[in-house]
């Protein structure tokens, strides 16, 4: 109503503003619409009302309400790294280098950092490429990691997260001019931002299911299913992996890579790799391996047409430093003068500050075996995860109705829920899906907060929940004591 | 060349693609006649060639080239300040808070901080909304700023920089499916960022000449002049005004601000308050006064009428820290539906770093009197630029050929060059605008790096340059010595 009496006031004035003010109305209207639909805000408002009840000190059967929605490992208690922290710190404030308080290698490393800054200070613009030192020793790092396959630094951006790098890439390939929408292959379940994302531009998400059967492999012939039915209905320029997966826990292995890059090849889809948990890696038996790398060693005529680009962040792998705001990405086989419009949109207004380019020269360049910071670093790496995976894991599948296919990497668990037919019964009577009624329960009863799989996007009639690995193993622990007694409950009450 | 095989090979493929593509290439070529028409793009292309052939020994009559054309102060050796980084370092390696070195209140500020992050971290994502305790703070700020006129912390926006909220609200304004082109009225001179916004979102200028004979004043014909002249080639819907100015120093009075607010509520004029140097003011008789509060203080019809942004920024103002990419925006008398619509896009992504709002709250709220930080921190701040501002306003008016108006506030000298006959001459005989001519050849005999007026607009027919006093004083030195060795002689070979 408010909005409207704006409208009048602006249409007695001008008839032109008037249209300006609709075009807003319209997007109030349509983000309206789309945050409803997302079935994790019915939950999450919910939890801030407990949030405030519990504050103003309600009794309930839990004194703290535990969040595991998100990958934002900080705010769960995972301790940031100690050779991350104190080189930044350094860079910071310059004089704590006179101190030998901090290792020698933290001080050498914060000397470099600072000497590639303008007057040496992070108070410093930086160039819209970035700092060409930095960029220079991602790029031999990339190399490294894929086994000798060369890097060009001309071709990878540093963006304030590796989101939005990809939003304008997806910008790039949607022609929202063309009579068709464009679409994008989209797995099955997915993360929602990039489902947003990929909305909000226009395009159209083309769904590919992977097959939880066989541990969220992602198969050709589903591949060639979707492709197939989005046939007349929209124009598909793009496929969206996610490796290691998101909420799904797969790692992919080096020959399904190859058949993916052969079916991109053979219909001309641009790939769009989202690697950002390339070193959440856990799985005995699995190992990163690039896109990239598959495709150079997979020889013309892929290596030299087949058009990546393959995604990273410093929020997203074991630093978990989301507040800093730094990601990459690396584009391949790209035209240079396309490569030169995308570096334009992704560069735009020198948004990635100082800290976000050290950090990733940090995350891309680990202390070193006999470097001072090398043992604790190593240790506390290594150590971060696998053990809260292993115990998710493992407390979860005992559970009766509940099967975790094997979480090899990410930073998620995202078993499947056997829900009993009485409790789909109860949830369609609350106008909810079954998922999601099942994660208001757990919240509700036990202070829990976990989100539902019809988020993510799932097979008709199977239901799951996702939760973060990345938290102390105090809050995992916690937990999983709170969703075991609820879940045991839960089953009874609808059995 | 390239380009077209890339087209080529995507129209063999798929004739909707090459739509796609060919949407990009009119874009490349967009921009690369808008990077030509930037004087400045062809001195810093020199400039960069200086600085390689200094480093490859070439002799020639100074040792290192001196770049003042940008408002980057740590990039000139002014020193960041100690109370800032002190507080910023406590916050990203928590442990230093353990030792007594760092003065009380720097450790009370980070304890307070830290608090308000999730886990206690820098590296812990932020609600898109910002740390609510920290918005507030600054809305308190403000208010007291302005003499106790309300502020609405939910009018108040943190975003990566004052540019990218500025331009995001000028998309909003600018209506593209209208017939006639939504018009920005601008001031002449004006910095390039926002002539480069307005014009890449589709909108037109409207020049507004500054009066530079009166202290480059802001008159109030010369908007209705330039409103008149605008009629009929597009609907101009906003007023943009740089208070204190970029690039010309001046301080607008109370007096001016409100006539100012008198033609935009007559003309309907949506106000666009670009008020990121108000912490620096130099000029005795001058004193800051916001927009916000002449609008308040004149009373309704104006205060519950006018709609305003106010911009602010933490690389602008004296704290110079452009690395940290820190800015918000205040909006005042919009409907609330409207300001939903503009937080959405000022805070997608949520690309603003933790330590940029910390870097806020630590510019908004410094330490005070009987704070232990307090005597360096207004020590340093007080006499920064003062001595700077004075000595280059006294040498370039000392020079021949050159009138500066009073440098009041903001971080650039404007001087006038009256540039003699034969220099213009020759300078369109090289096919350069007259002051770029004036500014090449100081690159070239002195190394040192200003921009020319044309870059800013001007009257026709007088030429200016622009550089930045924000700098150590030591280059503000050397920049004076040069520029004075320089002009004499280059008056005297053109006379």
């Amino acid at each position: 109503m408010h909005y409207c009496c704006f409208l009048n006031k602006r249409k007695t004035n001008t008839l032109k503003n008037c249209g300006f003010w609709s075009k807003v109305l319209i997007h109030i209207h349509q983000n309206v619409r789309s945050i409803k639909q997302l079935e994790y805000a019915v939950l999450a408002r919910r939890a801030n009302q407990i949030q405030k009840e519990l504050s103003q000190g309600v009794r309930k059967p839990y004194k703290e309400l535990i969040d595991v929605c998100w990958g934002d490992p900080h705010s769960m208690d995972v301790k940031p790294l100690t050779f991350v922290r104190q080189v930044l710190a350094a860079c910071v404030y310059p004089e704590l280098m006179s101190s030998h308080k901090l290792p020698l290698d933290v001080r050498q490393r914060a000397q470099w950092l600072l000497g590639r800054c303008d007057g040496g200070s992070v108070g410093s613009y930086l160039a819209p490429t970035g700092i060409p030192e930095i960029v220079q020793r991602m790029s031999e790092s990339i190399r490294s990691r894929d086994g000798g396959v060369p890097c060009n630094p001309d071709n990878i951006f540093i963006s304030p997260g590796s989101q939005w790098s990809l939003t304008n890439i997806i910008q790039v390939l949607v022609n929202n001019e063309a009579p068709l929408r464009t679409g994008i292959l989209t797995p099955v379940p997915c993360h929602v931002t990039t489902i947003m994302s990929i909305k909000s531009l226009g395009a159209a998400v083309i769904p590919y299911f992977l097959s939880e059967e066989h541990g969220w492999a992602l198969q050709v012939e589903e591949l060639q299913r979707a492709l197939e039915s989005a046939k007349g209905g929209c124009n598909p320029v793009a496929l969206y992996v996610i490796n290691p997966g998101n909420p799904a826990g797969y790692v992919q292995s080096r020959k399904s890579i190859q058949e993916v890059i052969q079916f991109a090849s053979e219909k001309r889809l641009f790939l769009l790799a989202d690697e950002v948990y390339q070193d959440c890696v856990y799985g005995k038996n699995s190992e990163f391996v690039s896109y990239k790398r598959v495709l150079a060693e997979m020889g013309p005529p892929f290596s030299d047409t087949v058009e990546l680009a393959s995604f990273h962040s410093v929020s997203k792998g074991f630093m978990g430093e989301c507040g800093l705001r730094g990601g990459y990405v690396e584009l391949v086989n790209l035209d240079p003068n396309v490569v030169k419009y995308i570096f334009n949109l992704i560069c735009k207004d020198s948004t990635t500050p100082v800290l976000a380019h050290f950090a990733m020269d940090l995350m891309m360049n680990p202390p070193r075996p006999g470097d001072p910071s090398y043992p604790l670093y190593n240790q506390v790496r290594n150590n971060m995860l696998v053990q809260n995976v292993k115990t998710a894991h493992e407390v979860v599948n005992s559970l009766p109705g509940f099967s975790c296919q094997p979480v090899e990497g990410g930073a998620f668990v995202f078993p499947r829920v056997f829900l009993p037919p009485r409790a789909i019964q109860k949830a369609k009577e609350e106008g909810m899906q079954p998922d999601t009624f099942y994660c208001m329960r757990l919240l509700e009863e036990m202070g829990v907060l976990v989100s539902p799989g019809c988020e993510y996007g799932q097979k008709e009639g199977t239901y799951h929940i996702r939760f973060c690995i990345m938290a102390s193993q105090d809050i995992i622990d916690q937990v999983l004591k709170r969703l075991t007694t609820f879940h045991t409950k839960f089953m009874k009450d609808f059995s």
